[in-house]
């Protein structure tokens, strides 16, 4: 048996963590994210997978954030 | 046999930092937490999964921590 | 059954990030990078494996970017 | 089979490194521990376990730090 | 069935990283990396393994640079 | 079959990097190792395992120091 190939920790659906952000998915909700550099970046989630989060912060650019950089993620708004 | 899926790690309750934090969550503590960036966040637990601390930080919106970046956690008040 | 040896992931191309990253690499995208130490570096992505990301900043050397110190991407232009 | 679950290393006492902070608990020694943020934190250990080590820190509260955020640990006095 | 025991990644050379940090190797390249605290170090490097990159930085001492805190590294000269 | 417990993963000294370590403690080598948040320590290496280094720095104090933690190791002096 070839050693196992270890795949990215698929999106665990059943994490309430998971949830929320599909939910800021869902009802396009304003996020403002923190990285570890201290960089803070606000949008919409477009979508998001085990490494990334694509985030539309109103430019025309594709931004992608790595989760390993994140620090916390708050709602802005209502 | 398919590569084995790697879930996150489920919350092991047995482990006395799962049972404080999930003490704090029942008794609606006050507690801070320090993260990597140097950002302190005051206020109580609503809820933690293996990648997030949501805490309810007194504004009505939903601030989620991400484990990753907790350095420390300390209970204030009574 | 000796351990099994641990074969750093595979390059998951069912995900949208990976996804992503291929299609900067087929269409010479020029991206900018942020790095955990602050360093912003710009380019277009020649290869990427999952340790880095190789980079083409203009000059001609081999610059390999650790995909561990990666904080967030972004496209850059039209 | 499902996706074996990944439980948080167990605290694996055949480590010299353990059976050090095991002995810090017993002899109520007191330490200071480094924190990635800078921040150095002195007291007794009153437990630990994969994830943290309790602090008394001489508060009556109860401090939480995160054995993902030390850098060093020394013992003090005598 | 004792738990499995969890080997250090193996160097993978099929990847093309690996491959790169070799070929420098065999040319005597010289090379600078940029570590997580800002140090950047040159030199060629004389081996490597999944844990460190053992770099001939001119001193006649040994020096170890740990590949979780590389940020990048890039070839200097010709 | 219970989920397969995790244990660290086991020094191995297949490794040059844990080889070249193991021989500095045998030389009663002087190095200086620098951590993330730009400690540098000097000394000499008592014992390590996969979690620290353990390291003798003059003063009569354990020092333990994470290897999550490390930057960069050197030798010093002849």
């Amino acid at each position: 048996m070839s050693a196992p190939a270890k795949i990215p920790d698929p999106l665990d659906t059943s994490l309430p963590s998971t949830r929320n952000l599909q939910g800021f998915i869902r009802d396009k909700k304003t996020i403002e994210v923190k990285l570890t550099t201290g960089d803070v970046m606000k949008g919409t989630i477009l979508w998001l997978d085990p490494t990334c989060i694509c985030l539309n912060d109103g430019s025309d650019q594709t931004l992608l954030v790595w989760r390993q950089a994140i620090t916390y993620l708050r709602t802005l708004g209502t």
